[in-house]
């Protein structure tokens, strides 16, 4: 199918970066307690410390705070929880674990590919500044960083959506939002916006499945690089 | 003089790209009338189309709204003036002038240059997306794009430079200010912010006098590329 668009734009967690793995190794090497399962304590930390707050302050029942603040204030129940107790200048650099993430193998090429004909750009749900200093240690090529912090909101939102489109001055439908995640792409679908699912099978860890593509997006492609030549 | 910081901020318009020689050249190239002085033409429309308002804009006398509507909206006055009638794509075309202009000869290099230690990235009045498609045409290697559009003002109010300091997670003496501009210079370290004044002779036409530095100014340079070296 022929898809004519002026941007791209790329959840980060999981689509661009591997913050799984990063994260894990990061925390091991800073912690220094081989006895800890980090890979558990680092998707407590996902689930508990990001993703459920962040669908309470979408849904309107909890005010806005910047992601690195979720991630502090959620230390204060998982340290405990795994016997552990630290210096506050310990937790800080736990939370800027997630500030240097490593791409996926494909994505700087992937993007550079991309950049040739299009605006690229991140959505994400991590702070700008995360996602500034990200892209500068992960040689992450962007035209411009957009962070959801912008709008005061986090993605599902709709007006996550709606207010990159009109930042970047571009209808909805000349946008194409990246993502690993179904339902970040059915979000952006449902304002309009064109979808690209890139499964990144290892971002669901050990245990877990993932997602099937579903008909209603746009393109499914197993990299950027793939994502690149579909696009033309 | 050691400075120690972590982001420059660059103005834009004169500081890294030459306005005045790629709008002229533009309108002239579109309009096709030779027996008009485009040089005093554009030199109107940045003085009564941007200058004027936005300064009304900051002082609270007028209501924000975007540098795109403000080009276009002077074109009702300047057109006239120069005997000019012209459809309303050609008049979409002109205010497109702004979003496609040339950086001065050392920008490209410099900000190589000066991105390998720190953060780069402009701070300007120029909409979102100008930035964003004039980065991509002149190819300038900024880590982010900040428009002062994103704080709902412009330039010189102080809640630009705060609100560029805020999104970097910096406090504003880790953050350095570039222009030709001794205003923005000076507003900027109001606030607290270093300064970096790059003398842009050209920047002030046929008959303009470029302004002396002031002794306040952190650093003075010729260029990009002499900054980089001047902050080591």
């Amino acid at each position: 199918m022929t898809v004519e668009i002026d941007a791209l734009l790329f959840d980060v967690f999981g689509t661009v970066v591997d913050w799984r793995t990063s994260v894990t190794a990061r925390v091991q090497a800073l912690v220094r307690r081989p006895d800890i399962d980090w890979s558990s304590f680092v998707d407590e930390w996902r689930r508990e410390g990001y993703l459920a707050p962040i669908a309470k302050i979408v849904a309107g029942e909890e005010p806005w705070v910047p992601v690195d603040e979720l991630h502090r204030r959620s230390l204060q129940v998982l340290l405990p929880r795994y016997g552990l107790e630290l210096p506050p200048s310990m937790v800080e650099r736990l939370v800027l674990a997630w500030h240097r993430l490593h791409p996926w193998p494909d994505a700087v090429e992937g993007l550079g590919l991309l950049k040739r004909r299009h605006v690229v750009s991140p959505l994400s749900n991590g702070g700008f500044a995360l996602l500034t200093t990200m892209a500068k240690f992960a040689g992450l090529p962007w035209d411009c960083v957009i962070s959801t912090e912008l709008f005061g909101t986090y993605k599902p939102s709709p007006a996550s959506y709606l207010g990159a489109a009109r930042l970047l001055d571009l209808t909805v439908e000349r946008v194409m939002m990246v993502a690993a995640h179904p339902n970040d792409l059915r979000a952006a679908a449902a304002v309009g916006m064109r979808t690209a699912f890139v499964p990144r099978p290892a971002e669901w860890g050990a245990g877990g499945t993932a997602p099937a593509a579903d008909p209603a997006f746009d393109v499914v492609a197993a990299d950027f690089v793939e994502l690149s030549a579909r696009l033309g």
